[in-house]
Protein backbone atom coordinates (compact mmCIF):
# COMPACT_ATOMS: atom_id res chain seq x y z
CA UNK A 1 0.00 0.00 0.00
CA UNK A 2 1.65 3.32 -0.92
CA UNK A 3 1.27 6.23 1.43
CA UNK A 4 -1.31 7.99 -0.53
CA UNK A 5 -3.65 5.35 -0.10
CA UNK A 6 -2.82 4.70 3.44
CA UNK A 7 -3.78 8.68 3.64
CA UNK A 8 -6.87 8.42 2.21
CA UNK A 9 -8.02 5.52 4.26
CA UNK A 10 -7.14 6.94 7.19
CA UNK A 11 -9.21 10.43 5.76
CA UNK A 12 -12.08 7.61 5.10
CA UNK A 13 -12.27 6.04 8.61
CA UNK A 14 -11.72 9.03 11.30
CA UNK A 15 -15.42 9.81 11.38
CA UNK A 16 -15.92 6.13 12.41
CA UNK A 17 -13.46 7.55 15.48
CA UNK A 18 -15.53 10.30 15.99
CA UNK A 19 -17.29 9.03 18.87
CA UNK A 20 -21.48 9.46 18.29
CA UNK A 21 -23.65 11.21 20.97
CA UNK A 22 -24.96 7.69 22.52
CA UNK A 23 -21.55 6.65 22.58
CA UNK A 24 -21.08 9.65 24.57
CA UNK A 25 -23.71 9.38 27.04
CA UNK A 26 -22.41 5.60 27.25
CA UNK A 27 -19.02 6.64 28.60
CA UNK A 28 -21.13 9.54 30.91
CA UNK A 29 -22.67 6.82 32.46
CA UNK A 30 -19.52 4.86 32.92
CA UNK A 31 -17.83 7.64 34.52
CA UNK A 32 -21.09 8.34 36.68
CA UNK A 33 -20.85 4.71 37.76
CA UNK A 34 -17.33 4.68 38.84
CA UNK A 35 -17.45 7.84 40.76
CA UNK A 36 -20.22 6.71 42.80
CA UNK A 37 -18.62 3.29 43.29
CA UNK A 38 -15.31 5.19 44.43
CA UNK A 39 -17.47 7.66 46.41
CA UNK A 40 -15.11 10.19 44.49
CA UNK A 41 -16.80 13.37 44.78
CA UNK A 42 -14.56 15.30 42.38
CA UNK A 43 -15.16 13.06 39.88
CA UNK A 44 -18.77 13.06 40.70
CA UNK A 45 -18.71 17.19 40.17
CA UNK A 46 -16.97 17.22 37.11
CA UNK A 47 -19.98 15.65 35.98
CA UNK A 48 -22.66 18.33 37.33
CA UNK A 49 -23.65 21.62 34.92
CA UNK A 50 -22.76 24.74 36.52
CA UNK A 51 -26.34 25.49 36.98
CA UNK A 52 -27.80 21.64 38.03
CA UNK A 53 -30.06 20.47 40.57
CA UNK A 54 -30.70 17.52 41.92
CA UNK A 55 -33.77 16.69 43.39
CA UNK A 56 -33.35 14.05 46.15
CA UNK A 57 -36.68 12.08 48.48
CA UNK A 58 -36.82 14.42 51.73
CA UNK A 59 -34.88 17.22 50.72
CA UNK A 60 -35.80 20.55 49.02
CA UNK A 61 -34.44 20.99 45.66
CA UNK A 62 -30.29 21.43 45.81
CA UNK A 63 -29.18 24.09 42.81
CA UNK A 64 -25.91 24.91 41.57
CA UNK A 65 -22.89 22.79 41.00
CA UNK A 66 -21.46 24.30 44.60
CA UNK A 67 -24.10 23.73 46.65
CA UNK A 68 -24.68 20.47 45.44
CA UNK A 69 -20.76 19.92 45.83
CA UNK A 70 -20.73 21.23 49.57
CA UNK A 71 -24.03 19.24 50.34
CA UNK A 72 -21.82 16.06 48.97
CA UNK A 73 -19.01 16.44 50.92
CA UNK A 74 -21.01 16.55 53.84
CA UNK A 75 -22.68 13.29 52.82
CA UNK A 76 -19.48 11.50 52.68
CA UNK A 77 -17.90 12.98 55.71
CA UNK A 78 -20.84 11.54 57.49
CA UNK A 79 -19.86 8.04 55.66
CA UNK A 80 -16.47 7.78 57.09
CA UNK A 81 -15.43 4.13 56.98
CA UNK A 82 -18.08 3.08 54.69
CA UNK A 83 -17.39 1.57 51.19
CA UNK A 84 -19.77 1.00 48.08
CA UNK A 85 -19.23 -2.42 46.85
CA UNK A 86 -21.59 -2.76 44.20
CA UNK A 87 -23.67 0.28 42.01
CA UNK A 88 -25.43 -0.40 38.79
CA UNK A 89 -27.23 1.86 36.67
CA UNK A 90 -29.03 0.41 34.36
CA UNK A 91 -30.49 2.96 31.77
CA UNK A 92 -33.28 2.80 29.52
CA UNK A 93 -34.43 5.06 26.91
CA UNK A 94 -31.54 7.14 26.27
CA UNK A 95 -32.73 10.29 24.26
CA UNK A 96 -30.94 12.86 22.65
CA UNK A 97 -32.11 15.96 20.62
CA UNK A 98 -29.34 18.64 20.18
CA UNK A 99 -27.33 19.53 23.22
CA UNK A 100 -29.78 18.02 25.46
CA UNK A 101 -30.44 14.48 26.55
CA UNK A 102 -31.96 12.19 28.57
CA UNK A 103 -32.09 8.65 30.46
CA UNK A 104 -33.97 7.01 33.30
CA UNK A 105 -32.67 3.79 34.60
CA UNK A 106 -32.87 1.24 37.74
CA UNK A 107 -30.26 1.75 40.11
CA UNK A 108 -28.59 -1.07 42.64
CA UNK A 109 -26.24 -0.40 45.30
CA UNK A 110 -25.20 -2.00 48.14
CA UNK A 111 -22.78 -0.14 50.52
CA UNK A 112 -20.53 -1.87 53.49
CA UNK A 113 -20.46 0.03 56.47
CA UNK A 114 -17.54 -0.54 59.24
CA UNK A 115 -16.66 -3.04 61.45
CA UNK A 116 -17.97 -5.58 59.80
CA UNK A 117 -22.08 -4.42 59.97
CA UNK A 118 -24.29 -5.64 57.78
CA UNK A 119 -24.59 -4.54 54.24
CA UNK A 120 -27.18 -1.66 52.87
CA UNK A 121 -28.30 -2.45 49.61
CA UNK A 122 -30.59 -0.64 48.06
CA UNK A 123 -33.02 -0.71 44.74
CA UNK A 124 -34.15 2.81 43.22
CA UNK A 125 -35.02 4.67 39.78
CA UNK A 126 -32.94 7.63 38.36
CA UNK A 127 -34.39 9.78 35.95
CA UNK A 128 -31.20 12.24 34.09
CA UNK A 129 -31.69 15.32 31.88
CA UNK A 130 -28.02 15.93 30.82
CA UNK A 131 -26.72 18.97 28.41
CA UNK A 132 -24.17 19.26 26.09
CA UNK A 133 -21.49 22.50 27.56
CA UNK A 134 -19.42 24.31 25.70
CA UNK A 135 -16.88 21.63 25.82
CA UNK A 136 -19.12 19.59 24.57
CA UNK A 137 -18.86 17.45 27.55
CA UNK A 138 -22.24 16.08 28.94
CA UNK A 139 -23.27 17.26 32.03
CA UNK A 140 -26.26 16.51 35.17
CA UNK A 141 -28.58 19.37 34.61
CA UNK A 142 -31.28 18.00 36.34
CA UNK A 143 -30.74 14.43 38.88
CA UNK A 144 -34.21 12.48 40.28
CA UNK A 145 -34.13 9.25 42.08
CA UNK A 146 -36.43 7.23 44.46
CA UNK A 147 -36.69 4.24 45.98
CA UNK A 148 -37.73 0.93 44.34
CA UNK A 149 -38.44 -2.70 44.91
CA UNK A 150 -36.18 -5.90 44.69
CA UNK A 151 -36.31 -6.99 41.37
CA UNK A 152 -38.20 -10.85 41.34
CA UNK A 153 -35.58 -13.50 40.92
CA UNK A 154 -35.84 -14.01 37.14
CA UNK A 155 -36.43 -10.58 35.55
CA UNK B 1 -58.16 51.53 5.73
CA UNK B 2 -58.49 49.29 2.47
CA UNK B 3 -58.86 45.49 2.25
CA UNK B 4 -55.71 45.20 0.44
CA UNK B 5 -53.61 46.54 4.24
CA UNK B 6 -55.42 45.24 6.45
CA UNK B 7 -54.86 41.80 4.21
CA UNK B 8 -51.40 42.65 4.95
CA UNK B 9 -51.41 43.40 8.37
CA UNK B 10 -53.72 40.13 8.76
CA UNK B 11 -50.67 38.12 7.66
CA UNK B 12 -48.24 39.93 9.24
CA UNK B 13 -49.74 39.50 12.43
CA UNK B 14 -50.50 35.85 12.11
CA UNK B 15 -46.66 34.02 13.37
CA UNK B 16 -48.27 36.38 16.82
CA UNK B 17 -51.48 33.78 17.03
CA UNK B 18 -48.96 30.68 16.28
CA UNK B 19 -48.14 29.13 19.86
CA UNK B 20 -44.18 29.24 20.66
CA UNK B 21 -42.94 26.01 22.17
CA UNK B 22 -42.57 27.43 25.55
CA UNK B 23 -46.51 28.72 25.18
CA UNK B 24 -47.09 25.18 24.34
CA UNK B 25 -45.39 23.78 27.52
CA UNK B 26 -47.12 26.32 29.54
CA UNK B 27 -50.69 25.11 27.73
CA UNK B 28 -49.19 21.39 28.72
CA UNK B 29 -48.59 22.48 32.24
CA UNK B 30 -51.87 24.13 32.74
CA UNK B 31 -53.63 20.96 31.19
CA UNK B 32 -51.73 18.64 33.41
CA UNK B 33 -52.38 20.32 36.80
CA UNK B 34 -56.13 20.52 36.15
CA UNK B 35 -56.33 17.00 35.33
CA UNK B 36 -55.04 16.15 38.73
CA UNK B 37 -56.79 19.07 40.77
CA UNK B 38 -60.24 17.55 39.02
CA UNK B 39 -59.11 13.48 39.58
CA UNK B 40 -59.81 13.37 35.45
CA UNK B 41 -57.60 10.21 34.95
CA UNK B 42 -58.47 10.58 30.89
CA UNK B 43 -57.50 13.68 31.15
CA UNK B 44 -54.33 12.87 32.62
CA UNK B 45 -53.95 10.00 30.19
CA UNK B 46 -54.64 12.29 27.01
CA UNK B 47 -51.07 13.91 28.30
CA UNK B 48 -49.00 10.56 28.07
CA UNK B 49 -47.18 9.06 24.94
CA UNK B 50 -47.82 5.58 24.25
CA UNK B 51 -44.55 4.44 25.71
CA UNK B 52 -44.12 7.29 28.45
CA UNK B 53 -42.61 5.76 31.79
CA UNK B 54 -43.91 7.02 35.30
CA UNK B 55 -40.96 6.64 38.45
CA UNK B 56 -42.76 7.01 41.95
CA UNK B 57 -41.24 6.54 45.27
CA UNK B 58 -41.61 2.79 46.26
CA UNK B 59 -42.46 1.19 43.14
CA UNK B 60 -41.35 -0.52 40.17
CA UNK B 61 -41.42 2.11 36.79
CA UNK B 62 -44.90 1.45 35.66
CA UNK B 63 -44.17 1.17 31.70
CA UNK B 64 -46.15 2.26 28.89
CA UNK B 65 -49.38 4.62 28.60
CA UNK B 66 -52.02 1.14 29.34
CA UNK B 67 -50.00 -0.07 32.05
CA UNK B 68 -50.02 3.49 33.84
CA UNK B 69 -53.61 4.26 32.79
CA UNK B 70 -54.77 0.90 34.32
CA UNK B 71 -52.79 1.81 37.53
CA UNK B 72 -54.21 5.09 37.89
CA UNK B 73 -57.64 4.03 37.61
CA UNK B 74 -56.96 1.48 40.64
CA UNK B 75 -55.86 4.61 42.81
CA UNK B 76 -58.37 6.27 42.29
CA UNK B 77 -60.86 3.82 42.71
CA UNK B 78 -59.53 3.22 46.35
CA UNK B 79 -59.89 7.30 46.88
CA UNK B 80 -63.83 7.17 46.59
CA UNK B 81 -64.99 10.22 48.37
CA UNK B 82 -61.58 12.48 48.27
CA UNK B 83 -61.36 15.08 46.44
CA UNK B 84 -57.77 17.02 45.72
CA UNK B 85 -58.72 20.56 46.57
CA UNK B 86 -55.33 22.47 45.82
CA UNK B 87 -52.83 21.54 42.96
CA UNK B 88 -49.84 23.27 42.85
CA UNK B 89 -46.92 22.64 40.21
CA UNK B 90 -44.54 25.39 40.18
CA UNK B 91 -42.20 24.68 37.15
CA UNK B 92 -38.88 25.56 36.53
CA UNK B 93 -35.97 25.51 33.75
CA UNK B 94 -37.98 24.49 31.08
CA UNK B 95 -35.60 23.10 28.29
CA UNK B 96 -37.17 22.76 24.59
CA UNK B 97 -34.58 21.06 22.14
CA UNK B 98 -36.74 19.83 18.56
CA UNK B 99 -38.99 17.61 20.03
CA UNK B 100 -38.08 17.16 23.36
CA UNK B 101 -38.41 19.22 26.89
CA UNK B 102 -37.83 18.39 30.40
CA UNK B 103 -38.91 20.28 33.36
CA UNK B 104 -38.71 20.05 37.23
CA UNK B 105 -40.90 21.90 39.90
CA UNK B 106 -41.99 21.87 43.13
CA UNK B 107 -45.32 20.95 43.61
CA UNK B 108 -48.25 21.25 46.78
CA UNK B 109 -51.44 19.10 46.95
CA UNK B 110 -53.82 19.13 49.74
CA UNK B 111 -56.25 16.12 49.51
CA UNK B 112 -59.60 16.41 51.38
CA UNK B 113 -60.82 13.04 52.61
CA UNK B 114 -64.13 12.00 53.32
CA UNK B 115 -66.06 12.63 56.26
CA UNK B 116 -64.55 15.81 57.13
CA UNK B 117 -61.33 13.90 58.38
CA UNK B 118 -57.90 16.13 58.59
CA UNK B 119 -56.56 17.00 54.94
CA UNK B 120 -53.52 15.39 53.33
CA UNK B 121 -51.00 17.84 52.59
CA UNK B 122 -48.17 16.81 50.61
CA UNK B 123 -45.14 18.99 49.43
CA UNK B 124 -42.89 17.58 46.17
CA UNK B 125 -40.98 17.81 43.89
CA UNK B 126 -41.50 16.58 40.42
CA UNK B 127 -39.19 15.94 36.78
CA UNK B 128 -40.55 15.37 33.47
CA UNK B 129 -39.38 14.64 30.44
CA UNK B 130 -41.81 15.90 27.59
CA UNK B 131 -41.66 14.00 23.65
CA UNK B 132 -43.87 16.19 20.63
CA UNK B 133 -46.11 13.87 19.13
CA UNK B 134 -47.20 12.98 15.43
CA UNK B 135 -49.73 15.08 15.63
CA UNK B 136 -47.83 18.19 17.16
CA UNK B 137 -48.85 17.69 20.77
CA UNK B 138 -46.41 17.53 23.89
CA UNK B 139 -46.96 14.32 25.46
CA UNK B 140 -44.90 13.06 29.09
CA UNK B 141 -42.38 10.53 27.98
CA UNK B 142 -40.89 10.25 31.89
CA UNK B 143 -42.22 11.52 35.11
CA UNK B 144 -40.38 11.17 38.41
CA UNK B 145 -41.79 12.42 41.79
CA UNK B 146 -40.30 12.57 45.21
CA UNK B 147 -41.27 14.00 48.58
CA UNK B 148 -39.78 17.14 49.07
CA UNK B 149 -40.29 19.71 52.00
CA UNK B 150 -42.91 22.33 53.36
CA UNK B 151 -40.96 25.89 52.07
CA UNK B 152 -40.28 28.01 55.00
CA UNK B 153 -42.49 30.81 55.72
CA UNK B 154 -41.40 34.12 53.63
CA UNK B 155 -39.76 31.41 50.10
Amino acid sequence: MNYSVFRCLTLISLPVFAASPRDEIASFNQKFRDATLQMDNAATMALWAEDGVTLLPGLAPIEGKKTIARWLDGVVAGLAGYRVTTQENDFHDIQISGDWASEWGATHQIVQPPDRKPVIETWGKILLVLHRDADGAWKIREEMWNAGVKPEPGR
